[in-house]
C-alpha cells in the first residue's frame, strides 16, 4: 500500500470523480426500490456507486476489508486491522425526492482508530476531509467551531427520534434555539464541523457516522452514543455528536 | 403607477440589489436583538433591508400601503387597495446561526387578491418570483409540482408544532416519507414550490407567507389554514401549503 498521504489524494480524488458520475446519472432514468420498508430506499446509483469506489478501494489498498452499505464489500465481523467504510448515497430519501441534500461518504478506519474521513455535499460542491492533520472543505482549512452551550445554537435531531420523543428529545430540542432536520447524517455531521448545528443526534449506523466522527473529533467535537458511552464500529447507535458543552448538557437531559 | 409589468421588473432588480447588500453586510459587524424571547432575533440588517425596500417601495408606488415585518411601513388595518407586505429577512435565527438557509421576500396584495410574490434564497442565488402569469426561479418558469400524496413525499414541518403535536403534526409526518425541518418559511415555502416537499405548515404571520402563498397559488397548491380555512392576511394563522391531494389528506388528519 502507498502512504496515507499519496491514497488521501486518490481518495479526495476518487470522491470528485463520484460526484460527477452521480450528477450524470442523476439525468439519466434509474430504478428505486424499498429496502425495509417506504421510508428506506435505494437506487441502482447507490449500487452502482458502491462498486465503483470498492473497486477502487480495492486497487489501492487490497489487503483492507471494507464494509459497504449496499453489501458490495466484505462481511465484516471485527474492526482490527484496515476497514474501510462506504457510504455510497447518504440521504437516499433526499436524493430521489429533492435532488439535493444528499451525500457520498468514505472513511479509514485502522485497528478501530479513524484515519481519514470524507462527506461529499454533492450539489453544494464541498468535499469535507481529513483526519489529525486538519480538516478541510475542498482546499480550505477549517477551524474548531466554538465550544457552544445547547441553548445558544440550533440542533439536528433525525424526525423518528424527535417524534417519538426518545431520550428526552423533545426537551433538549426546546433547550435549544431550535431543532432543524435535513434528512441526511452526512449533511448534517457537516453542519456540525462548521458550526450550523450546535450537534446532531440520529439512529445511525456505521457508513452513516465513521466518517463524520473522524472530522467532528479532529476539531474537538464529541461523538458518543446518546448515554454518552463509545460507539460501536459494527452496529447501529443512537449517535451524538455535538460540542464538548452540549454534548455534556444534551446527555445528561437524555438520560 | 406605473404598469404592473414595469414594477416586477424594478422589484426583481431591488430583490437582487438587496441580496448584495445582505451579503456585503454579512462580512460586517451587526448587531442581534432579542424580540420576543432568545428564539426570536432580529439584526440591524432585518431592519436597514426593510428601510431601504420600503423606500424603494414608496418611489414606485406612493399611494399604496406598506406592511413590514420591522414596523417601518404603516399601521395596515385593512387588505382593501394594494398593500404590499415584506420580510426583509426571513429565517433570521438561520441568519445568525448558520449564515445560510434565510430568504428576503416581497409581495403585492390588491384587494386582498394575490399579484405578484418574490422570495429571494439568499446563499443559493435563486430568486423565486410571479404570480399569475407563471413562476419563475430567475428567468426560469417552473411547472406545478406533481400532485403528490403525502404518504409519497417528504413535509416540512415547524418545530414547536411537531414536538408539541399541535393538530395531530406527528400523526401526519408519521404517514408522510419524512419530516424536514429547514427553519425558514421562504426557504420552505419554495421547496413546495419545486416538490422537494409535499407540504409545509407552521405558525406563520402575513409576511411569512404572503409571497409564498401567491407563487403556490399560481402552480395549484393549496394554501390555507390547518383547519382548510382561508388565510386572515392580517394576523398570524397555522397556515398548511401542500399539493391538492396531500392538502385534503393533512386538513383530515389535523381535525
Amino acid at each position: 500500500m502507498e502512504n496515507i498521504a499519496q491514497i488521501d489524494q486518490k481518495i479526495q480524488a476518487l470522491m470528485w470523480q463520484m460526484r460527477k458520475e452521480t450528477l450524470v446519472k442523476m439525468q439519466q432514468p434509474f430504478s428505486i426500490d424499498e429496502k425495509s420498508g417506504r421510508k428506506d430506499l435505494v437506487t441502482t446509483i447507490d449500487k452502482s456507486n458502491e462498486q465503483t469506489i470498492i473497486s477502487k478501494i480495492r486497487e489501492l489498498d487490497p489487503t483492507a476489508q471494507i464494509l459497504g452499505e449496499e453489501g458490495f464489500g466484505d462481511q465484516v465481523n471485527q474492526i482490527n486491522g484496515r476497514v474501510w467504510l462506504i457510504d455510497p448515497l447518504d440521504g437516499t430519501m433526499n436524493f430521489v425526492m429533492q435532488q439535493n441534500n444528499f451525500a457520498i461518504m468514505i472513511s479509514l478506519y485502522e485497528d478501530g482508530i479513524g484515519v481519514v474521513g470524507y462527506i461529499m455535499d454533492v450539489m453544494n460542491q464541498k468535499l469535507y476531509h481529513g483526519g489529525t492533520n486538519g480538516v478541510f472543505i475542498n482546499d480550505q482549512q477549517i477551524e474548531a467551531p466554538a465550544n457552544l452551550h445547547l441553548k445558544d445554537a440550533l440542533i439536528g435531531i433525525s424526525g423518528p427520534l424527535l417524534i417519538d420523543n426518545n431520550h428526552n428529545l423533545q426537551q433538549i430540542a426546546r433547550q435549544s434555539r431550535g431543532p432543524r432536520m435535513y434528512g441526511s447524517a452526512g449533511i448534517e455531521f457537516a453542519k456540525v464541523l462548521t458550526g450550523e448545528l450546535v450537534g446532531y443526534v440520529s439512529y445511525l449506523r456505521p457508513w452513516d457516522f465513521a466518517a463524520g466522527k473522524i472530522l467532528a473529533q479532529a476539531l474537538n467535537l464529541q461523538v458518543k452514543t446518546i448515554d454518552g458511552g463509545p460507539l460501536s464500529m459494527l452496529s447501529s447507535n443512537v449517535v451524538l455528536v455535538a460540542t464538548e458543552r452540549a454534548s455534556k448538557e444534551i446527555v445528561t437531559l437524555a438520560n
